[in-house]
């Protein structure tokens, strides 16, 4: 290996926190500015391999490959110049072989190549946060295992707050009320010659038919939060106006476009990096797949605002749409119904 | 509704005007710097649902669902800090229930929510236009008729200017001589099963057919202004050498690359937004599906350019090229054919 | 022609320098900054029509159109401010009519129109490269010919350096160690009944098969270099822990998302302008389809880098995945195995 032989960094000096990984859209409690200096953040990230409903009303499913047992896997917050270090636990129940590259890091195939775990086996890694930024972190076992762990959901997101936190084009503070997480996922579920959405028995049943369906690059589902209309009814976000979200989005295979209808982005982190000024008064902006960006917004007026990926077939169809609920005044200025629907006057 | 019992909000003593809209590439006469305050600009937006040609070629048709008439719908143009009053028109002829989702706007769905209108009826919205940028509208009537509605051709494009007009990054003001509003439209129209489109009676006929079809993501047409060859021949746009051309591309669903063959962005808004500074020199552009985008550009060269998306198979087998026809002086400094073709010399 | 009668430009003052041309991922000799002024590089680029294996593994093989005998064609590199003189030479061995487009260029499609050489001709163009950046160049003789040529491997790069070389956000310098130049094409093999890629006995044999395909828009192979593999074992990148990389992406016909596994663009021209403050610390970003962008970074660590398009689907299954080998020591400051895997602990 290449890491051997390297002389070994003494962090003993550094404070050490665990961070309470929690599942999406939620994020774990965090500071938006640092009030220590560097730290060793421990995370634990279990390993589920498990059985998911994708869609209720077609009753599709997919074993999913998951971190934490949700898709995407929990985020993990730190701050530039933290040091994070994961143990990486794949369960004796698991059928398969697991391994993480964060996106976050640097070398090692994003610690891909030192992480490799079979069923019963634990590793520990630590890597230094020197980019800020949102970025993806995902399951890279090796060859076509790639992007079937990976489209059967094993992925999620590593945020880097710069020590000071956000800023806007001018130097100035921005802080948020709240973050929401939001992982887009691309499913190839395979279909029998009904058009049925085909069953198996475990955990990578489904592999040379999903490697076939992953081949002709047209997703059967695109959601969020791992099944359609997670992110809707019991499950949909919450704000109130005045209250500023980020919003976090991490697509790590498929390229997507967040729009927050009803919404703007007031300030924008499109390709995730906190080294860069925010964009400014964005309607719809674009999350490359793998990569995870950042969106910033006060809301402004009560009511229902749906979140979606703008190609609307894939909102609509393939699943790709999630809800803010938001209370408070409704402001006239802003917008207002002058006459309501009825006859033609002229 | 979020809007009852909202404070009432006067704006009696703003100036009003009605803003006459045309079909597009045609812009609305406006004033690139606002020699006013914030007025009221009052539009009307009259649907038309038409039988039009999507391909003399082929003799494929869609059953578009429009505003206006036309595909996209007609530009709206105003400044920063107006109101914008539409007086949304669904005539008695039509067959469906549309509204419209304005992206500049902000609440109720982009004003969806409150302009829901059957056939016979009109509706007043009134939206302040707080970012300044390039934005889209389009109907959004629910569920699966969302996708569907902007699928047959139901989006246009508002402007939002500076109330002082464009500025580069150094906050010198850009103008131009003219705009160009090219609507981009992704077309997924059904066949039978010898490879023929298939056609349909009346408006919404093909919804089943439709909508397996636009599951698949990939388009049968990509077009500029509703049909192949729009913007070429008799269509195609004009411009003079040292002109500066404002190039407004929206596409409502799908992700674009706007290249103009031979020429440039000089500045370039690629999400549309206004308040940010221009990026420069760009040969070709990212227009996020959802959204528009605006490039300018002053002409060097007489001759014919090709403005198309630079996926070349959309932009040449799927429909999406048009043409500017520029006159003028050709300048050898920039380009010269310093020998004709002829036998290989050496 | 647009060029007739226009007045006649004498560079006969300018220094001339030849430029060689050398298969791609590398690049031609050159300055970062221009020790002289503006000069004028001539250039001979030499079109091949061949036989190209794009798959051992399948046997999957193109009849390839190119530039120089590769996909993609040669880089060519010089300053803002030259002029590149280009003799494109079509032997009398080849069968079919090309020209070459250069989006670097101003006027007649970018030198399109004004190079269409039949089989053993010759014709000599000359432009001035105006605009800093790196940019697509390519084939498009016309009609369905455009994209069948660029979907054959007929494109390549043209690199235009400021006169003074690249600067961050800040303007201070930035220069880099080696450049490597990573084309990415699209094919699309047409296939029989039975999944079997089809073979031909002569370039353009696949003309109706090919169009047929692409108009499905989802390509059967997605490679850097031309084939599967080509840019990894005995073709894989070299560098050394400290050295800084500039990686040139093209991408001629369909946006790409390059991601370095393990490593970051410390700084970034997405869009590929040059005269642009450069973006930085990017995870994955993002290379719009007709367009070539750039990415600079700063090897930290020792090992194997796949340096892929991130959606893993195109870059495992579809070939999109090249590596760097680097060398030199390892850091566990940046990164550590603290515990190798091995049975669960707790
Ligand atoms: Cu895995
Ligand atoms: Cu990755
Ligand atoms: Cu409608
Ligand atoms: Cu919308
Ligand atoms: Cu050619
Ligand atoms: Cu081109
Ligand atoms: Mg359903
Ligand atoms: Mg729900
Ligand atoms: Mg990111
Ligand atoms: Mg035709
Ligand atoms: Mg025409
Ligand atoms: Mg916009
Ligand atoms: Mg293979
Ligand atoms: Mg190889
Ligand atoms: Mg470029």
């Amino acid at each position: 290996s290449v890491t051997v032989d390297a002389p070994e960094v003494d962090l003993s000096h550094l404070p050490r926190v665990t961070q309470e990984l929690v599942a999406p859209p939620f994020v774990p409690a965090h500071e938006q500015v640092a009030s220590t200096g560097p730290r060793v953040v421990e995370v634990r990230l279990e390993i589920e391999e498990k059985l998911m409903v994708v869609d209720e009303d077609t009753g599709a499913e997919v074993w999913a490959l998951t971190y934490g047992g949700s898709v995407p896997g929990p985020m993990i917050v730190c701050h530039e110049g933290d040091y994070v270090e994961v143990t990486l636990v794949n369960p004796p129940t698991s059928v398969m072989e697991h391994n993480v590259d964060f996106h976050a890091s640097t070398g090692a195939l994003g610690g891909g190549g030192l992480t490799h775990v079979y069923p019963g086996e634990e590793v520990v890694l630590r890597w230094k946060a020197t980019k800020p930024g949102t970025f993806v972190y995902h399951c890279a076992p090796g060859g076509e295992m790639i992007p079937y762990h990976i489209c059967h959901g094993m992925n999620g997101a590593v945020m880097v707050l710069p020590r000071d936190g956000l800023k806007d084009g001018e130097g100035n503070p921005l802080s948020y009320d709240k973050v929401v997480y939001i992982g887009e996922q691309d499913y190839y579920l395979p279909m029998d010659d009904d058009g049925n959405y085909k069953t198996y028995e475990f955990a990578g049943g489904d592999y040379s038919d999903s490697l076939a369906a992953m081949r002709g690059l047209v997703p059967t589902h695109v959601v969020f939060n791992g099944a359609v209309g997670a992110l809707t009814g019991e499950g949909a976000l919450k704000a109130k106006v005045g209250e500023t979200v980020l919003m976090v989005h991490t697509q790590a295979n498929r390229d997507s476009r967040p729009h927050l209808i009803g919404g703007h982005a007031d300030f924008l982190w499109e390709g995730g990096s906190f080294s860069d000024a925010p964009m400014t008064g964005f309607e719809t902006w674009f999350i490359r797949g793998g990569a995870a960006g950042a969106a910033m917004y006060t809301f402004k007026q009560p009511g229902v605002y749906a979140y979606v990926t703008h190609n609307l077939i894939e909102a609509v169809l393939l699943g790709a749409t999630g809800h803010f609920v938001v209370e408070g005044q409704w402001d006239n200025d802003l917008m207002a119904q002058l006459k309501e629907p009825g006859p033609i006057s002229t």
